[in-house]
């Protein structure tokens, strides 16, 4: 019964995560001129929907990797090698996506990480990275004793579902700002609410549902994986000796 | 040892939270022109300095309550009362704060709730008002079952933690969205990063890390209140037949 609400409710997630994505691209071709690689407006365009794409929707997806009931019984190495897999995916797109944005900047000879979004989502990246990093290190490689694992894992867990926090506040102020930059000054300001402001904004809305549910799903503790005993949580990635 | 730790956190915990009022404050003072009661735009002044007072600092504050070792013993009321008292105090901050902006617009014909900001933002605090109500009526009041009690605890503790959250990404928004309004068109803007833009920025980070420790906290399972037995749980503000 548990496990049969687990598979709607990821049913409504991956509809929400597709919903987020398609309606991010629509936003991009319909109002902002679709998608280009050559430093205009239309590279930036790619910014939005790769980092949604990325750290929202795959980050999410990837999150949740140990709450699929499947993950609970045999050996552990595959669903870590899968959750670590979808997170560097993810980390792709966010590298890719902010590659864009810094040459539409460097363009159109805009500075770089001025607003408060910028210095957010830098600062998410950053802890993104660095949780990577210290997740692989830690839970995949064979050297960490199973006592740094313990105490480690409760901060990758905090921080994991924090970096999805900032990221959505990272999209919000983005959308946000994105609406007031785009809509200002022309003849339908974002404040008479023209239709790409109220779609758009229901995207940031979307956004935030999706992530959500994640940290939901992620924090209920009846989708947990069982404790299975001290042993099956030290499968290293290569055994020592290997 | 837990509980040494404990309150050394805490203890950072009341700098930063002291620290992200009195930097609003002195942003609001120091750059915007003060404080006024009168529908200028020292009258929407307020809005920031009561949502991050309110929203942010208040309510985490209010959602610790029962992360004080000393409400882990004796009766439970009490910490209930103050738990529902510090959020109460919180909401009025929040409700002065929200009529500030709206006679802000009002007074200066500008319309209301347009951006995402303002949809977030309001979002939030309707989420406020009904797990407020909510938590009242279910455990306050003398009426609910235990077995309603404990299936609605954590959603209570889930839809505590991610309204905190939402503040947060609502404080960010906001921040970002006042410094494009107040700078851009001006002699130092935005993306000239004036001192006013490093600090306000600055103290969107400073939410940023109160709002993430009381998370921390929150969800630290060593500073949890030890699940004390049924019984105690059922300790409402008026006993039936009161």
């Amino acid at each position: 019964m548990a496990s049969g609400w687990f598979y709607v409710t990821c049913l409504v997630l991956g509809s929400l995560g597709s919903m987020c994505v398609l309606f991010t691209v629509y936003w991009m071709q319909h109002w902002r001129g679709g998608f280009a690689w050559d430093g205009s407006s239309s590279m930036f365009n790619w910014h939005p929907v790769l980092m949604v794409t990325g750290m929202v929707v795959l980050y999410g997806a990837a999150s949740l990797v140990y709450r699929l009931p499947q993950s609970w019984v045999g050996p552990k190495l595959p669903w870590k090698s899968l959750h670590a897999g979808l997170h560097l995916l993810a980390f792709i797109f966010t590298v890719v996506g902010l590659v864009a944005v810094f040459r539409f900047h460097s363009h159109g000879k805009i500075a770089h990480l001025y607003s408060l979004h910028s210095w957010l989502g830098i600062t998410t990246v950053i802890l993104f990275a660095s949780q990577w990093a210290l997740g692989f290190a830690i839970f995949l490689l064979p050297w960490a004793s199973l006592w740094v694992r313990s105490l480690l894992k409760p901060i990758h867990v905090f921080f994991g579902a924090s970096i999805l926090a900032l990221s959505i506040a990272s999209v919000i102020s983005g959308i946000n700002e994105k609406l007031i930059f785009s809509l200002n000054g022309g003849a339908k300001p974002y404040s008479s609410l023209p239709s790409e402001a109220v779609f758009a904004n229901s995207t940031g809305l979307l956004v935030l549902a999706f992530g959500l549910l994640v940290l939901y799903i992620l924090l209920a503790s009846s989708w947990k994986r069982p404790e299975p005993g001290i042993l099956t949580d030290r499968q290293p990635l290569l055994h020592n000796g290997d």
